[in-house]
């Protein structure tokens, strides 16, 4: 016997329909790529989404065609992101920090049709449109007057292109399970992976993240992601803040402390959303000038580890409530957030500090586990951690092509290859990446644990712990130590700096200093390329052979 | 080309599964007919849901089976509606305050198979159990030493029935579309239409009733539906709740001032919500005993229009923010909640008090329009109004059997029977049931508006306006009062009063005063009684013939 409900499927563009119907005359703001602050709102945009749909129509492109975007956040950006999936084709979001090698195999596996392009992008265009066969045509998002002199063909300004629709479109009746989007994770090895989101994984991914104990964002909030809507789009954001209608602010392509600053004080935003690395360059400027955050209530920190220093000075400097967040794109992103549950309301100082060092725990819609190596549950106490493993309609099934199907149990568990704890609240803890964890004598030692307790010695810049063979115990952990500016803290100092607050048996074996830790695209540590500079290296305490 | 995301079915148990992974330990209370207030937990919950399911399955109960539930809000009976629902069953929840010929009509439509009954109405069932040939099962939800002496056969108690299930069961894997529960609307003509409700709708339901502007339900919260699970799903609370692993407490069936007040006190509840006529019993056992509302945050009021002076006395007299929502049976219920947007921010007293007499607006999932009876669109500015039609994927696609096929558009719109007006700011509000609305030389009179106005006049306990045929104008306008008890209003003190208020064309054309006006089980006016009973009137300005 079947339900009786009204068949509504659920589609992305019902979330502009909504928006636009409901709160036609919010604001949206972006700092656009030419220079000024530009204002819109959610009528606005639906309506110019309706004219890329139709114009995309016009142009013959069709269904399922992916249709590649190399843009900073903005509204030309997201009415293009509505108007692409609103005619049934599938945003294609390009991280313009990816080598350009990478970015011409990842178009090429994906076989972009067309590409929208942001100003700046133009040039590293250039450089690569040529060996895109399956390009058809370039949209510069910008207006005729702006469009630079470019040597690439088939190329259009956006505002122009526009122009030739009348927006009379309807949006095409799909089925839920239709493509809507699609990214591709950049691994530190292999070829890059792309994930392909459905419009109902999409809307329910933006249903989950408005969720009071997850983003909690209410039309009375003004939100601002200052992360990139081609970093596993922008969190969500481009699709919860419509959906409910809330004031949308969104940075354009600058992004350090003093442009965010004002952008959060001018627009007076109440929530963002980015990695550490931008709260560090902002919290750096607020010291710097002295200045304040009065409108900002949260801001979700994610995408790496937040550093307990970003956390503790937002709540205690500025008053702005910390949500630590942990997800992957293969989860649309969100996977946990933490948020405070009744049982820790008695934290206070630095016990609410450590439980915030946490990646916290899975609203509705996201199931997680840890297992060991054959695939059996671990407890959930805090201690014991284990591949970490997720379940969700916003999680992916598979990869574009069958890529790396391993990561996919046959029971639908999709394996994040980061290995964590879990204590006996849900809250999870990311101690490492499975491909960093080291080995030693059987045991695991997580990475990522003795990274962040040695960020916490004051000369101390960046920090990374690789395995390196040991004869003895096969692998024993090697901490590589990049200084701060002017200090020159030895090898004992580190050493007894960490000594008392891990195992003994953790204790890296030698520290070694660097000049530079290598990062990938999204800011990560490559870890990879460490351990091939380190890879004949000999630990002091491997005395065989 | 489609989505590559997981294949998660929107399955109900997996609420329940979420809430006990995720907050094992949080208290739900229920006060128990037998008396004492009783405390049991998300996990063991579960645990007893999954008994339920496996002893139905071993009853031989099967998928699709309808399960009828005749009891008041505890955690037995939501035990029975998520075993039911994760065996595949589908909960169909009847309203005592029918009458028996009425229960029986809609049990014998339903084909229930089985009913879990509370104590309270084993007498009841005494009276109609022979005529539901269907029914193979009765089960008290009650243990072996309160099982009462009755007449009817096949009943067991719910405690010694579960005892021989160990729980060992894992829930059916289920389409998303599957039927999951049932519940008929008692329209005020014909008979009753059944309401299938699917694990579906029933999920994205709950997932749109947390929205931060919905009813914006957090783990932080303590949540106690005063409406009854077989009141339109208790609003969904028995799924949101859980959803978020909020604390959830249960009033049973003790729903008096003094009753619901020392719920709220002793269990600190932070959200509740009822039809007006509880708050108003409740209000003035907090005026008799001179008592407050310290935990109390957010009170949602629907199922009729809520009184302006419940509103008032709530937020001004006690702190207590009230929503006023607006629902049916058929959208499961919810349909739209007066939450304040931004573009009210600065309204204050009387006001913000106006702004709350209307329904609000819809969330995402929610569509809604205003149409002429020729289902032209009518504009959204505040005074056209006309019928009431919604979309959504919680909303009703047709009936059970297929009855009143003319209320589902083929469009798939349902047309509420409610007529509205919406303003443009998309806060709707109901001026009339489309059946009483009254037509006065073309043009319609709202019958609510009307009766709302009558209220505020300090001797009126209660107005009702019907239409009487009128010679010239085909109807206007009678108010039908019940005075307050020792007051002795007349006509012209009413009319009098009304004067200024409405448009001149809208004043009732007479007041009638009767000693009580007649009410359908669900507390609203029987209009059609009234229309019965005063179908011969002559209004004295019908000076024809
Ligand atoms: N809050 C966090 N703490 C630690 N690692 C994180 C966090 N958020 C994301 N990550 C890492 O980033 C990966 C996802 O990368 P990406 O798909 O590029 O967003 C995850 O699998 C984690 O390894």
């Amino acid at each position: 016997m079947l339900g009786l409900m009204q068949e509504w499927p659920l589609l992305c563009h019902k979330i502009i329909d909504h928006a636009a119907r409901q709160h036609p005359h919010r604001e949206i703001v972006s700092r656009s790529i030419e220079g000024p602050i530009v204002r819109t709102n959610y009528a606005e945009l639906r309506t110019r989404s309706l004219k890329v749909a139709q114009r995309l129509e016009r142009d013959g492109y069709k269904t399922g065609d992916r249709i590649a975007t190399l843009a900073w956040n903005s509204a030309r950006h997201m009415e293009a992101w509505y108007g692409i999936m609103g005619m049934g084709a599938v945003y294609h979001t390009l991280n313009p920090r990816l080598f350009p090698e990478q970015l011409v195999w990842i178009m090429n596996h994906a076989q972009d049709q067309a590409l929208f392009v942001d100003l700046t992008f133009v040039p590293l265009v250039e450089k690569i449109a040529s060996q895109v066969p399956s390009l058809k045509r370039i949209i510069v998002l910008t207006d005729a007057a702006h469009l630079p002199q470019t040597t690439l063909p088939n190329v259009t300004a956006y505002e122009e292109w526009l122009a030739e629709a009348d927006g009379d479109y309807a949006w095409k009746a799909l089925d839920e399970h239709a493509a809507a989007g699609m990214c591709y994770t950049s691994g530190t090895t292999g070829d890059p992976k792309g994930v392909v989101y459905s419009h109902r994984s999409n809307v329910l991914h933006a249903m989950i993240a408005v969720m009071p104990d997850a983003m909690g964002i209410s039309v009375r909030d003004v939100v601002m992601p200052v992360v990139p809507m081609f970093h596993a789009n922008a969190w969500g954001l481009a699709q919860s803040t419509p959906m409910v209608g809330a004031k949308f602010v969104m940075p354009g392509g600058k992004m350090d402390g003093a442009s965010i600053y004002e952008m959060l004080d001018t627009e007076r935003v109440t929530f963002t959303a980015a990695v550490p690395t931008v709260w560090l360059m902002l919290l750096q400027h607020l010291e710097e000038t002295g200045k304040k955050l009065p409108h900002l209530n949260k801001v979700v920190i994610g995408g790496s580890a937040c550093p307990r220093t970003v956390t503790e000075k937002f709540e205690r400097n500025y008053g702005v409530e910390v949500i630590h967040a942990w997800g992957m794109t293969e989860m649309s992103p969100l996977g946990t957030l933490c948020t405070i549950k009744p049982e820790y309301d008695d934290l206070e100082g630095n016990d609410r500090l450590n439980l915030q060092q946490k990646q916290g725990y899975t609203p509705f819609g996201v199931e997680m586990k840890i297992t060991d190596d054959d695939n059996n549950e671990l407890p959930w106490d805090g201690k014991t951690f284990g591949r970490l493993k997720v379940r969700g309609p916003a999680v992916s099934g598979s990869y574009f092509g069958g890529a790396s199907a391993e990561q996919f149990d046959a029971d639908d568990w999709f394996d994040t290859g980061d290995v964590a704890h879990i204590d006996i609240n849900g809250y999870m803890q990311i101690t490492d990446r499975s491909k960093d964890v080291i080995k030693s004598g059987g045991e695991w030692i997580s990475s990522i644990e003795l990274e962040n307790l040695a960020l916490g010695h004051p000369d101390v810049q960046e920090a990374a712990v690789i395995g390196v063979k040991h004869s003895r115990w096969d692998e024993r952990p090697l901490m590589v130590v990049v200084r701060k500016p002017g200090r020159e803290p030895e090898k004992a100092d580190i050493l007894a700096f960490l000594n008392g607050k891990v195992a003994k048996w953790w204790m890296p074996d030698d520290v070694a200093f660097v000049d530079e830790i290598p990062h990938t695209a999204t800011g990560k540590i490559q870890k990879m390329a460490l351990r091939e500079r380190f890879k004949d290296y000999r630990l002091p305490s491997d005395t065989a052979g």
